[in-house]
């Protein structure tokens, strides 16, 4: 790319025309114009010829029109019509398009003979491309969605998918807990920009805390895998590969015509690049999550519980992972036994017990973190539905705990369990930052990602 | 135990005395009473000698009071007082008392004592017991709830846990999707009544479809593991181990007292009885929910979805685990060409591409239960929120599918992404008995359990 100036446009751009912004819900230019008005940093322009307005905005039969500049175009229009519009989009002076239309190199023939068409004209005019065949782009921090699916919360993890409906899926997981979401590229048939491209600058990005791919296949091998290097030197990168076998390589070969190789050698040549490789769509959104937190000093943790079974499964998956859960201090137990009930166990796991207030869960959360034998905390809460207690109250008193430590730089996870009964309490630990899981799994799979990354697991287990 | 009686006494009583039933919304025995109102086959008594009424219905001081043989005693009194409202109990015709009081065996000393205490009398009387220290029992189908969490939906499986709270997050879970609960019996010390005694009432219940266990450790290895042999020849049993690595077996001997031995023989040793045996709380849903389907065929499954990236994961997924996705009929090819858009694929996978429609996947959903090369259909959906297309008409579309193939006797298993925008879809097909989960990993290890259950994977992958 052009230095910064793509990434500012496709991310912070001042001006965007949306060609093909629509007053019918059924198109989806109505949807990308309608998430597009609430971006606030910039001005949107609807571009259709048949409508004297757009959703309550004056619009324009062309970008030419416009009294403006543009830096980006959003295109939703025919494909017959994608490469003129971008002709004018570059004479406003856009530096980059996205692409949303399909119908191009994925349907083969004409399609493939437009694309080639849309990427020559586009290289001519100087103007970048995403798509086409493409969901769009998001820079949830900034309150642009440049898509038509919903804005899913902010967080730390930037996506890059070549499966636009696969991104769409896992930016809705996001809403109920695992993080959230900062930058988003649906990369489509990645017709112009893909993954080498954008890396670099996601790296870089400090808004973006690790980034997670979803990759069929790849079309320069070494430059894909060295953009990967480079980028997990500054980020944690997390790849979750489709088509690792052979029937799943053939669908996928249906589905964005990438060629897809063997998954071993993939698998093997991410892990030299230092990336992580996941096989799940929940491993990937675990461990893209685990990255709000600091990175911890070792591979040492604490669980803290208000229920024996969830605590005993959790010490399961972070020891088969090569975590250690390791004996408290002489001081932290006495402090934790003069206000737990008799019932409670104040080795480690901690068992609150079933009678745990949230300012039980503050209080023992605070001297786990001071605790000099701990370097991860993972939090664990049933949410109760009975006895007045809530599962608010355990987010809430797990987030103070956190804020009085903060100095303590310490790693916190937590894992609430309870589907819909947990909802409030996710919301809770998810505005404030800490990722929560809902299985034992998930949240000894993100505190492994955290010691991997912290160079605390060296020679031992690979999650 | 004696018979069905006491089966039919936990799960079908027609006479209840909750001894610790209360106004006070703060106790166990609050939301225990508040639950078992809505018991509409049975008379539900108050037992409490401090209140003349308890929600609105008469109290009595003590259950010798009742002018009702009773079957079934619920118990949330303090410990102390436990074995004498038993012995009462036994004195008004009781076969059977769930002990929700804690602080018996799991504290040691006095609490050990007095577990040893209340087991003799119980014996004496004749009176079986669930718990104590327990979360109590649920008979979902027949509207019984004698636990203090909240009814999920009625479904196929029956669940046996030594983790009342590790029950009551998976039970919550199910709510979202994977499934529904028959019955459940959460264990908790087993002072009495363990997996032994119930597994073969289970599996000769017409209303159970399969069984879920959660064990940390057993009594008596030989005669569960025989009770588990004998239950899974009638119904598929599906075992989540608590203690698998030492440090997790050191917590769960802190939790329930057990001792939980080497896993790796355990595993062995489940998988000789013809058990499932599971590694995390999502695949123990996963598998348990599948049997809600008739058994398959054989084990060539067709995957039809509206989404490319998720419906290769999901051939990824049945392929590694020995599932075939074999080529569709020339006939049912044909048949789908005639109304997909020529976007659409109708390879297998069948991606209908994002327009797909309700009818749709109905019209799809139907051909493929009736293609001769097909003995599973996976319908996957990734929610749209775009276009005035919605997760419930994809919903709707498979029930009808469903509905109108019935003959054909195959199993469905639904997958819908989209976190909380596919709430309203999950419940419809939950509602039709149609197994429905989040992630292809997840639908691909039900699909896989099917089969392997149906005998068509011998001497092939073990999920």
């Amino acid at each position: 790319m052009r230095g910064e100036e793509v990434y500012r446009a496709l991310f912070n751009p001042r001006t965007i025309a949306v060609a093909g912004a629509s007053n019918n819900p059924n198109k989806l230019g109505y949807s990308v114009f309608e998430n597009l008005l609430k971006y606030p940093h910039g001005r949107v322009y609807p571009i259709n010829p048949r409508e004297t307005t757009v959703q309550g905005r004056r619009a324009y039969s062309s970008i030419r029109e416009l009294p403006d500049s543009i830096d980006l175009a959003v295109v939703t229009v025919p494909r017959e019509h994608v490469a003129r519009v971008v002709e004018e989009a570059a004479e406003k002076g856009a530096k980059a398009a996205v692409v949303i239309t399909a119908g191009f190199s994925e349907t083969g023939g004409e399609g493939a003979r437009l694309e080639r068409e849309l990427v020559e004209k586009a290289r001519g005019f100087g103007v970048r491309l995403v798509g086409p065949n493409c969901v769009g782009v998001m820079n949830v921090h900034a309150g642009l969605n440049a898509t038509f699916i919903k804005t899913p919360p902010p967080g730390p993890t930037a996506l890059l998918s070549q499966s636009g409906a696969l991104a769409a899926g896992l930016i809705y997981m996001m809403e109920e807990g695992g993080g959230g979401l900062s930058k988003f590229v649906s990369l489509g048939n990645m017709a112009d920009l893909g993954f080498e491209e954008l890396l670099p600058h996601l790296a870089r990005d400090p808004q973006v805390a690790s980034i997670g791919l979803y990759v069929e296949g790849v079309r320069r091998g070494r430059e894909f895998l060295k953009a990967l290097g480079e980028a997990s030197k500054e980020k944690p990168t997390i790849v979750l590969k489709g088509g690792r076998t052979p029937k799943g390589a053939r669908a996928a070969s249906s589905h964005t015509g990438s060629l897809a190789g063997e998954y071993r050698v993939f698998q093997a040549a991410v892990r030299q690049a230092r990336a992580f490789i996941v096989e799940d769509v929940r491993e990937l959104l675990s461990t893209t999550s685990a990255f709000s937190q600091p990175l911890p000093r070792g591979g040492r943790v604490a669980v803290l519980t208000n229920a024996g079974g969830p605590g005993v499964l959790t010490v399961d998956e972070l020891s088969r992972r090569g975590l250690e859960v390791p004996s408290l201090t002489p001081f932290t137990q006495e402090a934790l036994r003069a206000f737990l009930p008799p019932a409670a166990s104040v080795a480690n796991p901690v068992d609150m017990v079933a009678s745990a207030r949230g300012e039980d869960y503050r209080r023992a959360a605070s001297l786990l973190l001071r605790d000099p034998n701990i370097d991860i905390l993972v939090a664990v809460s049933v949410v109760p539905t009975f006895a007045g207690i809530t599962g608010e109250e355990h987010a809430r008193g797990i987030m103070e705990a956190v804020r009085g430590e903060e100095g303590a730089g310490k790693p916190v996870i937590a894992l609430f369990m309870g589907g819909r009964v947990a909802e409030g309490a996710r919301r809770i630990l998810v505005e404030a930052g800490i990722p929560v899981y809902e299985t034992p799994r998930e949240a000894a799979a993100a505190a492994w990602a955290l010691a991997w990354r912290a160079g605390a697991l060296e020679g031992r287990g690979v999650g």
